[in-house]
């Protein structure tokens, strides 16, 4: 059966993802966790990263490509690091560790830095950051992931277009925040343009000769993404590999042979992370830093709009704008209630959806 | 008397911007720091940040823009960080200071973090993330620069095409390091094109009006770079201005009318700088590390070509291979030339060329 869109109140999306994760076997804490980690993303709008993928994750448990009651633990630690072992843990378990760890190193020494080696896909990078940032801290956060960009001169996906996302307190909004992968467009534009039939800027992939190609026809079989701004985005993305799974000890994506989390469902992931907490009370204090913020976003609002143009945004401002609505209710594109009904097939959780009244 | 390129021995190079400097009035410390930072920049064939700006950075200090006697300090300090205050002192002075700190603060925390305000341009972002991992470490350096970005939905200068530099050790070149700007390419390139008559590609600049065009003759009296991938680079300009002005209690690019160091010759500059360092050695061991990079570069340097492509390199190994060909002596293009012996006029100290024997 289709479904079409559906409204839900926030505080219901997270109890039926929870309830369902209990009901899987996770231990009620890191139901928790999870279900909001993937509620907020959903409330930011970054429905590719929410709850659209907590069926799939249950599978993976199920299939026994992640370990639903692990219990990741720090393995190395200083006065301002950590190294976390994910133990193959569903990923926002660690991650959530992880950042929060940060938050406490930095609280004593100013930054804190956390690495996390055998971790499972841990949904949008920008919920971690901004974790740290409702603290009162800038949050930043990285991952690598299974290889589907190529580099220059390459051919053939090589490294992760791994995720960077950052994030600072603010006043107008809650905070400051950008999370972005290090292609030059995210891959699912790329399938809905094949879906289309529809041609691509030439800078988005290549094809299976490392050839800059107008056709999305050569993406995912053959073919690879390009990286954001060639070299730049290249080289952000080998900072990323090194400060995750470098740093970590664990898993790099043009080495160990990372795989997609989700198409092998049986599988370890075993990507990394990485968590840096600054606490801005011991910089230039917290309102001082806050106040410099706040200017920053207003001298951007003002600034001279471009012919056509009514609107400057900051980073984070649209997902914010559309957390604000989601206060009213969540509506969820077709594709996450179709698979939240799935998850209630599996759970026998019921789900709350808003019925409207019209 | 228009000059040729020439050649000089590296060390040659640096006695002679560390005797000019000496005769403007700075220390000898000082001047053997600043000396050493902008000839290395050279070695690595980044000729536009190197030995070239020397002539200006020193009437600069004539026209009272910067004071080459400034003593930078400390003015708050913790386990993991430290604010610095440049005191407008020739901007390698206290980037040098601030990454060396940086690195001490790794030693015993295994992560440090300096900010430093009110600076002036401190030539390659690279140099300082190469000064880390040349100490076993992994360094990032970042820096706002005077506003030459619009950014998406704007017109006009608004934000600088802040420098992001990171560096890690490795066996095969002595770093892997990337030090890019956020624009989607430099200005000097739009200015080449500008004086050839040449069209450039429609995401390098926009026109008055904040529309893209391909005509680079609009820059920079009118119209403003574009930032890389769009979004994403803006969003990471962001970042830096945060990380760099926010945190150190100093000037931001889109706040405070921060001006060209080259232009606004007899005006304090006050960019402001940040400088990461990380243990690695306290994380995975150096040996571990170094393996797993040098691993990496391998897999990178092995993968399969793009159709026309022999060879992929990785992150900064271009400029190792400049480096190692000036061991030999040193090439500089014309205007580098040039402007040394402009500093030459000015300090009366001999430059020590290799003299070609045909």
């Amino acid at each position: 059966m289709t479904q079409a869109s559906k409204k839900i109140r926030l505080s219901d999306l997270k109890a039926f993802c929870a309830q369902s994760l209990v009901k899987a076997g996770m231990s009620e804490k890191d139901a928790r966790i999870t279900a909001e980690v993937l509620a907020e993303t959903d409330a930011y709008g970054t429905h590719s990263h929410g709850t659209v993928n907590l069926a799939n994750y249950v599978k993976k448990a199920k299939a026994g490509g992640l370990d639903i009651q692990a219990e990741p633990d720090v393995i190395r630690d200083g006065p301002a690091f950590a190294i976390l072992d994910g133990r193959n843990a569903m990923g926002m378990v660690p991650a959530y560790m992880g950042m929060d760890l940060a938050c406490q190193k930095a609280k004593t020494a100013g930054i804190g830095i956390v690495t996390v080696r055998n971790s499972t896909h841990f949904g949008a990078a920008g919920y971690y950051a901004n974790m740290a940032a409702l603290r009162g801290m800038v949050g930043i956060t990285m991952s690598n992931v299974d290889p589907n960009m190529t580099v220059p001169g390459a051919r053939g996906m090589l490294i992760g277009n791994n995720p960077l996302a950052y994030a600072a307190p603010s006043s107008e909004k809650p905070t400051v925040f950008l999370d972005i992968a290090l292609s030059n467009v995210a891959s699912l534009k790329v399938v809905k343009a094949r879906k289309e039939g529809k041609s691509i800027p030439s800078t988005w992939i290549v094809d299976k000769d490392g050839v800059a190609t107008s056709d999305p026809s050569h993406y995912p079989e053959e073919g690879a993404m390009q990286p954001m701004a060639a070299h730049k985005g290249y080289g952000l993305a080998v900072m990323v590999e090194m400060l995750t799974g470098g740093l970590s000890g664990g898993a790099m994506s043009m080495l160990d042979n990372i795989v997609s989390w989700l198409f092998e469902i049986d599988e370890p992931n075993r990507v990394c992370h990485t968590f840096i907490a600054i606490d801005v009370e011991q910089f230039v204090g917290t309102d001082a830093f806050t106040k410099r913020i706040d200017d920053m976003v207003k001298a951007l609002h003002e600034a001279p709009k471009a012919k056509g143009s009514d609107r400057i945004y900051v980073p984070g401002e649209m997902e914010w704008d559309r957390y604000e609505k989601a206060e009213d209710g969540l509506t969820l594109p077709t594709n996450v209630v179709e698979s939240l009904e799935v998850l209630h097939e599996i759970s026998g959780v019921e789900i709350n959806w808003i019925v409207d009244e019209d």
